[in-house]
C-alpha cells in the first residue's frame, strides 16, 4: 500500500510552486526535533524510525492516487509527472531507536532536494510523533514497575492501526508482551491474554467458566477472579485448576488491598507459585504505588496508548539549510539555530550522561566518553546498513536509562535529565 | 487487507475455550456504551460506524495470519478451523453516525453466537473509541467557531492511519476541510493548504517566495505572512498578488492582536476581501476567545487529533444477555443493567431534547416527540440498508446540536446536556 498520501496538501502545493519557479532542486537539510518536552517530562524516547523507513520505501504515488490529485486540482501536470516518478534519493541520518532525546536534539536529519524532502514532512512527523509519545510514557511505566513484568493491553482505546504501533513502541520501551495479535504477527512481539469477564458471564456459573478455560488453556493459564466475589473467585480458581494454577488477574477495586489479601489466600490454599496480575486504569503513578504489594505483573492500557497525558511528542520538521546557507524563521531566532546539527552525548568516566552538545555546521569539540548520536539510515536513497532489530533497540534503551542521572528517572515533574548545550553556526 | 488480527489475544483464547466446552454457540447480546463522558463534557458524538462496518467486511483471517496464530500457540486446531471459515452472520444495530450520546446510551448492539461476537470486541472498540473522541472534540470547536470555517490540520501529530480517520471524524463534526490528502482520496473530504514557512525560507527573500506561490497557485491562494515581520509580510503579499489576494495565514504570536492589525492593514491596502486564517495550537477555548476578532477561518491540529484532552472515548463492549438471560458483572450492579436495551430520545414540541430513556428488555413507554435511536446495520450478516453518506451524517449532527438544550453547548465543564433514565429489566 502506498503511503504517499499520508500527507498534508500544502506539501504538494509547495512542490508545485517550487517546480515552477525553479527552487525545487535547491539542496536542503530538514531536521526533526522537539522544541520542548511535554510538561514535566525529563526525557524523550526515539521510537518509530524502523516503521518510518519501511513507510518511506512505500512512498510512491500510485496511478489511482495521481488521478485523484489531478482531478481534485491539488497538482498541475508538471507536478503530476514529477510525483509519478518520485523516489527519495537523498540521505537520512538520525538517532537510534531507543535513544533518549531532549529539547533541541536533532533526532532525524533529511538531506536532499527541496522537492524530495518536503513531501516527506507529514509522514515523518506522524510516525515519530506517535511512536515517541507512546514509548516515553511506556518507559516511565517500566521504571515504575521496577523489574516486574508489564503487559500492554490498550488496543481498544486507540485507532486500530495505531494500536499495532503502540504495541511496538511499548515493547521497545521494555514491556514484556502485548495483547495485540497484529503486533505479534507483524513484529514478532510476545502476546498475552486469556479471558475477560464476558467468558465468566457466558457460563452458568464461575466454576464452569474456570473449568472450560483450564480445559482449553491448561493450568498455567491466568484466571480472572473478580467477576463476582474475589475471595470466592480465588477459592474456585484453585479448586478447579489446583494449586499449580499459573496466575490470577484482578481488574477492579482497591488493587493494593486486593493484591495483599489475594496473596494471603492463595498461599493459604497452597498456591504459593500462582502469580498475581493486576490491571484497570494503571498509569506510571498507579504502578509505582503498588511497588510494595505482592504483584507479579501489571496490565496497562489506556495510559500507554494515549501517552499518559502527552499523546503527541510535538516534534517538528524544520528547514535549517538551503544550498549550504543556514536558514531560520525570524520569530524563532532566540530558540532555534539554523544549519545542519551534529550531536554528541557526554558522560562521566562511570558512564553517567552529563550533557548533550548540539553544534550547528561543525562538530562539537571532542571530549573523553563522548558518543556520537547520529547514524546514517539512507545514503542516496539506499539503506546505509541493516537496521537494529526491535530487541536490540529495546536493549539500547534499557542501557540508556541506566546511564541517565538518577533524578532523570523520577516520575515527578522536573527539568530534562541532562542539559543540552546548543553551539551556534558562527563557530 | 484483513482486519482480523486488530484484536486482543484473549478474544481468541476465549473462543478456543468456548468452542471446547460447548458454550461458543450460545446466543449473546453485546452492547457498546460509555459509563461516563470525559470529565466535564456535556455530550458524546457517535462517529466511526461507517468505518467499522467496512472493517468488519474485511474481518477474515487469511492463511498467513492463521499460520502465525498456530505457530505462536494462540489457537488450537479446532479454533484454527473455525477461524478459517469465520464470517459474522449476526445482527448489528446502533445509533446513527452524527448522533449524540450520553452515559449509558447503547450506541452499538451486536447479536449472534458468543463465538462470532466476542472476536469483534477489540476492533469495534478501537474504531469507535478513536473516532468518537475526535468527533466530540471537533464538534466543540465547531460550536466555538460560530459558523466560521474550520480546517483540520493535525495529521502530523498523530499516527499516519489514525490521521485519516481524524480527518473523517472532524468533517463529520462540521469542519469544512482537512489538510490530509489520503482523507480527500478515500472519503471525498475537501482538502486545503497552500504553503509552510519552509517555502519562504527556501527562497532568497519573502517576495520571491510569494511570487512563486502566486504564479503556481493563483491570486486566490493563501500566503503565510509570519515567517519574518507580519506587517511587512502583508505589504509584500498584497504587492505581489494585488488586492485580490485570497487570504493570509498567521501561525504564531498574539492571534487576537495580529488579526485586528492585519485586517486594518489589509483594508488600508485595498485588500478588503482578503480573508484572514489563523492557526497555531488552537483548541475550542482559543477559538472561542477569537470570536470578536476579524478572523475568517481557523486551522486546528493537535487539539483535534488528540481529542482536546480526551484522546479516547472510553467506550466498553459488554456482554448483557446470554440465551435470553440478562447478565451483569456483580461489582457493577448499581451502575449497569443487564439485558438488551432500547433507547429513545424525548423532545419538547419545539424540538429541544429533554431526556434519553434506555429500557432493558422492552421498549420505553411511547410519548409524543420520541425518536427511536437505534437502527439496523447488519441483519444475519448482511447490510440492512444503504449507509448514510458522510455528508448526511454531518447534517444529522448539525441538526442534533440545534436540538440540544443551550446549556449543553457551553464549553465549560458541566453535567450531560440531557439526563439518561435507565429502566430496569423487571418492568
Amino acid at each position: 500500500m502506498s503511503t504517499a498520501l499520508f500527507t498534508d496538501r500544502y506539501e504538494f502545493t509547495m512542490l508545485s510552486a517550487a517546480l515552477r519557479d525553479g527552487s525545487a532542486d535547491r539542496r536542503c537539510v530538514f531536521e526533526v526535533f522537539a522544541r520542548r518536552l511535554p510538561t514535566g517530562r525529563r526525557y524523550g524516547v526515539v521510537a518509530g524510525t524502523g516503521r518510518l523507513l519501511a513507510a518511506l520505501a512505500d512512498c510512491r504515488v500510485d496511478p489511482a492516487e495521481l488521478a485523484y490529485l489531478r482531478d481534485a486540482g491539488v497538482v498541475d501536470d508538471q507536478t503530476a509527472r514529477w510525483l509519478a516518478d518520485y523516489r527519495f534519493t537523498g540521505d537520512i541520518h538520525g538517532y537510534a531507536e531507543g535513544e533518549l532525546y531532549y529539547p533541541g536534539s536533532p533526532i532525524l536529519t533529511v538531506t536532499g532536494t527541496f522537492a524530495e524532502c518536503v513531501v516527506l514532512e507529514t509522514l515523518v512527523l506522524s510516525v515519530l510523533n506517535h511512536d515517541c509519545a507512546v514509548a516515553a510514557a511506556a518507559a516511565r511505566m517500566v521504571t515504575a514497575a521496577r523489574g516486574r513484568r508489564l503487559i500492554e493491553m490498550g488496543s481498544r482505546r486507540t485507532h486500530e492501526e495505531a494500536a499495532v504501533a503502540c504495541a511496538r513502541a511499548a515493547y521497545l520501551a521494555g514491556f514484556g508482551a502485548t495483547s495485540n495479535l497484529a503486533a505479534g504477527h507483524r513484529y514478532g512481539i510476545p502476546t498475552a491474554g486469556t479471558a475477560a469477564h464476558a467468558f465468566t458471564l457466558l457460563h452458568d456459573d464461575e466454576a464452569a467458566a474456570f473449568a472450560g478455560q483450564v480445559a482449553a488453556l491448561g493450568k498455567q493459564t491466568t484466571l480472572l477472579v473478580d467477576t463476582y466475589d474475589i475471595s470466592e473467585g480465588i477459592r474456585r480458581a484453585v479448586a478447579v485448576a489446583g494449586p499449580g494454577l499459573g496466575a490470577i488477574r484482578i481488574d477492579s477495586g482497591d488493587l493494593s488491598m486486593m493484591a495483599r489479601q489475594s496473596r494471603q489466600l492463595l498461599d493459604s490454599l497452597g498456591a504459593v507459585d500462582t502469580k498475581i496480575i493486576v490491571s484497570g486504569d494503571l498509569d506510571e503513578h498507579a504502578i509505582a504505588a503498588l511497588a510494595a504489594e505482592p504483584v507479579d505483573a501489571y496490565g496497562a492500557g489506556t495510559s500507554v496508548v494515549t501517552g499518559s497525558g502527552a499523546p503527541t511528542a510535538e516534534l517538528v520538521y524544520k528547514l535549517v539549510e538551503v544550498d549550504g546557507r543556514p536558514v531560520v524563521k525570524r520569530s524563532e531566532h532566540k530558540a532555534t539555530i539554523g544549519g545542519r546539527k551534529t550531536a554528541v552525548r557526554r558522560h562521566k568516566p562511570t558512564g553517567t550522561a552529563t550533557e548533550e552538545v548540539v553544534a550547528s555546521r561543525g562538530a562539537p569539540e571532542p571530549a573523553p566518553h563522548d558518543r556520537l548520536l547520529q547514524r546514517p539510515y539512507l545514503i542516496a536513497g539506499e539503506p546505509a546498513r541493516d537496521l537494529p532489530t526491535l530487541a536490540e533497540s529495546r536493549e539500547h534503551l534499557r542501557a540508556e536509562l541506566v546511564a541517565v542521572p538518577w533524578e532523570g528517572l523520577k516520575l515527578s515533574a522536573g527539568e530534562p535529565a541532562i542539559p543540552v548545550t546548543m553551539m551556534g553556526g558562527d563557530r
